[in-house]
């Protein structure tokens, strides 16, 4: 295809997961999410669990910045940083690295601004309204007790906070992406289908 | 087509209005852009070159609210409204009025807010990168004197605006809209060929 790389970025629950490894199969190219996490975890040395719980948070612990701000070192070291931003600094170096070696869908973690400077990559945000991704979400992962608004609202504010943190820019701003889809509106079929073609324009 | 009406907003010199002629001609159905301009300018009375120059700006005149506030009267009246109001109100009841009748494409003029209530539409936001849009207007409208840059930002200013004002939503947010494509980078061939596809899903 003429661009090598599709990055997608995705609401809790709009099935942009789904979407990816649908793109990827039609393509026969590897879609990396969960398999993002298995490199993570073999290059950081952190449990694969810990970074599928954690690697889309925010870092709140300061100790590297104050270690830099009393002089102490000639900077934040790796070691001296966050889980969090350790985590980070992992993950975009590994998306880095993949993106150079080979074709391939990357699913969320800020790829999208992680490679932005390529000019060999689709990027798209996939979103849908309210109800279709709840509807979507119980019937795949099931009631976990937590009222179904505030868990989307609550992972939803996880990867906006994650996102703008890390990136400086506003998740799910269309300037940023080359196509965003309404997923509940157009169907995941027809999602694919756009993004390959765009992909292969 | 499954979907009735195609509503498309846009970015200054992204090609929403060129966009909206293909998908329009394509579908062979009217493409109400120019041609709202002109049912404007029949049902208000004002001249059609006023309001192409003013159809999409905002109100500054409060005279109504403050006729209103006062209670002189039991609240504003067509007649005590601003301008912009009246050109606003207009053009609301056109839109609606022609998505009663007919299938067809609009653009622009917050009709993807008029008639967000309608299940029988596609609203389609159409942008591109600076440098894309920036060749294009120079292009197709020429270089009027005033710097590039700052012709595309009032552009977009005053639509942002005026978007705001009448709809109290974010301009340009994905959620509002089913397909949000970046045209500098699909093509305006491409985007009418997905549009297409959304509506006939």
């Amino acid at each position: 295809m003429s661009k090598r790389i599709i990055t997608i970025s995705r609401q809790f629950g709009s099935g942009g997961h789904s979407i990816g490894k649908m793109v990827a199969g039609r393509l026969g190219i590897p879609c990396y999410d969960n398999e993002l996490v298995t490199r993570m975890a073999e290059e950081s040395g952190f449990d694969a669990s810990f970074i599928r719980e954690n690697g889309e948070k925010v870092s709140t612990y300061t100790g590297a910045d104050l270690f830099y701000g009393m002089g102490i070192s000639a900077g934040p070291t790796f070691s001296t940083l966050s889980l969090y931003d350790r985590l980070y600094i992992t993950q975009h170096n590994i998306i880095r690295d993949i993106a150079e070696k080979e074709e391939c869908v990357i699913v969320g973690r800020c790829s999208d601004y992680i490679l932005s400077e390529r000019d060999d990559c689709v990027h798209v945000f996939i979103y849908a309204d309210n109800d279709y991704r709840a509807e979507r979400i119980l019937r795949l992962y099931g009631d976990n007790g937590v009222k179904i608004e505030k868990r989307m609202k609550d992972k939803d504010s996880q990867r906006i906070s994650y996102y703008e943190h890390y990136t400086n820019r506003d998740w799910g701003n269309p300037l940023n992406y080359h196509l965003c889809l309404n997923s509940g509106f157009i169907g995941d079929e027809l999602c694919a289908e756009m993004i390959i073609k765009a992909a292969q324009k």
